[in-house]
């Protein structure tokens, strides 16, 4: 009989291989398993460690596993990963704990949880983020689920997770769908950031500046209060040649970007709760419309606007799109802080968003710098209403608006589209304002549909109704 | 044994009141039910004609129909309408004709026409839009189902419908949850419209126009390419007083918009389907916001911006802002109607946009000029790929693009939130651009995530990698 291993694993394409690679370098044994026998093989080929073990038969795989049993899932969200369940659960027993890393919808890991809770089986969302790179060495780890499975996976999720002031970047979410949940927001945020950067960049052609030029740009943005992977890998990417022609490389890429989903999942369940993500909306709806290329194309021949050229000295330019930049980014957090929280009361998840600010710093696409600054404002239990109303934000916030409104009235002005950017400054614009004009809007739904309004010199919650005049409409 | 009716009608709120006193006055021999006998009474007491014959026994008023029976109900959304259809579906008899009248949600539509379905009961989803005074003189009727069941009811639908230029404001949708549908997105425009009138409202205010002095430009408008009932009712409220303290109404109104969902439902299928929505978008947003006043009142004081003022002559600025509102409005339609085309085409429902949007000139809450454009763009087998590719649109755009470009710049600069005009702005200028900075996007995708991308110069469907430099990130 030999000995039984900690964790076994389900799954090998490229996140599962990773991570399993990871695990063993961190010196945990575990087991292999994947409908195809080859991946298995491969695997354990690939491995130095002589830690990894490949089992055909799901049953052999089971029972190699030492009680209680740990396994993670790392399939395709969605079928397969109630095939699998389908097909493992029957083997396994009370206690043993199944860990779906995939990156499922919310609402399937909390419908999930409770049909394996009917069977004592412990059932753990995790968001795992950072792509291969991160799987391989050190991603950002989100589990939700109970705490007990959190208890058990915790040394081995710590060992493998990125690394940031020592800390990992891995930390217990909340019950049921929580883990799966924040790892769907991080991603929304992700398009936000993304699109926010293409804004400043689309800014910066518009203004004359070469590729060259833009990559310095950025490599000096990624030395002040912009730093993050994602200014980085800008930068690197902006000084890229095309091997085959000797251009730019982002000029010989086709302006059509994909997405996965997870970003429209953002909106809709921003939409059910009434919060409002405008910033990611922005980004989500920039990626629909890149990839309408050829409505675009006979668009652009049809419908008129400014030459796209701004015309302000370059240096002075660049600084005012840092600024805009930095704002615009500020209000998305804010946006996806707004929605973790109102979910976070709803469900009842009692989600730390200091604490996911923390684990957010390493290992995934969104790691910054600034979401240190995020942490520190919900540090001590500190909880600001927005994370605009708290004083670093707001000091920053109010530092940026003069250049912020400036990009965005040039941009408009030119024919450049930024939608997130402008998006981020309505709302700020919103969000400050002590009226708006929803007064007529009341009165507007007084009107047609007798919906009643509150009065300025009435307390709360006493509605009135104005007979108004016929109209002929 | 007494002659049979023709229709029933379930649930007397306000809304199946105001139709049954309608569907009496054309001609139409009404029976009633209410789960309150009182309400019942209440009806039948108002009726000057003899044709509402009040039930207080749901058998009693099955069995008063004429063959196939046919019920309106008029009930709340929701549980309601199961709980009504579960008691009076053992009643019917196969072929028999089910109709909900209420704000249902297109997806439970769909369901229970395939319940009913299988016990040979005709369901019809039918949007029904004007409110209280739609319903007594003439709605806007939209409704779902088996061409089989539109024939019958077609009849009472025409006669009590509002008629435009002679023509009855109703038409067959489409199959299944259609109609309903159709309704959903028809409130989403609504709230889009209201919005947009909102800030145009704002940027009077800002400029120094008095509310007199708003309501005559809105009187002004709407004998224009405005000309609407939306923009109607704006000027009577802008010259409405309130009788307690002599201010104008929207004075005192406290600005806390009210939204009932429907709004919401419209931007979670355009997220699910990938559509953009960004007009109606920021305007579900906006009321969000406004209704986050004690947030925003906090928010005043330490967020900053300049003074919310605008220094141009009167007269000129007004002419902007009527060009940037339907310049914003067409670019709102056209996201309407492009939801609307895609989920037709995803359900089979073969929608004539063109059809509905000449019974939307009638009865509901947006009717206006406006829609006879949108026929004529739809007429004649035409289906323009976009609204704002439709020849009329494209030169309204082209000659509205200069002053909305200032409208929303100017807006921008003086810290008032124009979020709906922005988002249509920057729709269009992404619209018409042959680039987009998508390709810095799509070159951020395959550096973290090995996404790959296509290329300008090959051809579509062929997918490539680059190997980046390793970053420290």
């Amino acid at each position: 009989m030999t000995t039984k291993h900690p964790i076994g694993l389900i799954g090998l394409g490229v996140m599962g291989r990773s991570l399993a690679l990871n695990l063993a370098d961190h010196g945990f044994d575990v087991s292999l398993h994947d409908r195809s026998p080859q991946a298995v093989a491969r695997s354990v080929a690939d491995d130095t460690t002589g830690r990894l073990h490949g089992f055909e038969s799901l049953a052999d795989f089971v029972d190699s596993l030492a009680a209680p049993r740990k396994v993670l899932m790392m399939v395709n969200a969605g079928a397969p990963v109630d095939d699998v369940i389908a097909k493992i659960a029957p083997l396994l027993s009370p206690g043993d704990i199944l860990v779906d890393g995939g990156n499922s919808l919310f609402a399937d890991t909390e419908r999930r949880s409770a049909e394996l809770a009917a069977s004592g089986l412990c059932f753990v969302g995790a968001g795992v983020s950072g792509g291969e790179e991160g799987a391989r060495k050190g991603p950002a780890i989100m589990p939700g689920g109970p705490v007990e499975a959190w208890t058990a996976l915790r040394p081995m999720f710590e060992a493998i997770s990125a690394k940031v002031d020592g800390e990992p970047c891995v930390s217990h979410i909340g019950p049921g769908g929580a883990g799966h949940y924040v790892k769907m927001v991080h991603n929304g945020i992700e398009y936000g950031d993304m699109q926010l950067i293409c804004e400043a960049y689309a800014l910066m052609r518009a203004a004359g500046l070469d590729t060259d030029a833009m990559a310095a740009v950025f490599d000096e943005w990624n030395r002040g209060e912009l730093r993050s992977y994602l200014i980085e890998i800008t930068a690197r990417i902006l000084a890229q040649r095309d091997p085959d022609t000797g251009a730019p490389i982002v000029d010989v890429i086709l302006d059509k970007a994909g997405q996965k989903g997870t970003g429209q999942w953002t909106l809709m369940n921003a939409a059910q709760n009434a919060v409002v993500v405008s910033t990611m909306g922005a980004a989500v709806d920039a990626r629909v419309l890149s990839s309408m290329k050829a409505t675009r194309l006979v668009a652009s021949t049809r419908l008129q606007g400014p030459e796209a050229r701004i015309d302000l000295p370059v240096a002075e330019w660049v600084e005012l799109l840092r600024q805009a930049l930095y704002a615009s980014k500020i209000v998305s957090y804010a946006q996806g802080l707004d929605l973790m929280r109102t979910m976070s009361a709803q469900r009842g998840w009692n989600l730390d968003l200091g604490a996911i600010a923390r684990l957010w710093r390493g290992g995934c696409i969104i790691r910054a710098q600034f979401l240190n600054r995020i942490a520190e404002a919900h540090a001590d239990g500190q909880a600001p209403a927005s994370l605009m109303l708290a004083p670093y934000f707001e000091t920053a916030l109010n530092g940026a608006q003069p250049a912020w409104r400036r990009v965005v009235a040039q941009a408009m002005l030119a024919g450049v589209p930024v939608p997130a950017m402008s998006a981020s400054l309505a709302f700020f614009d919103a969000f400050r304002s002590a009226r708006l004009p929803a007064d007529l809007l009341q009165a507007q739904r007084d009107f047609f549909g007798a919906h009643t309004y509150e009065r300025i010199d009435r307390p709360a919650g006493q509605f009135f109704h104005t007979v108004w005049p016929e109209v002929q409409g």
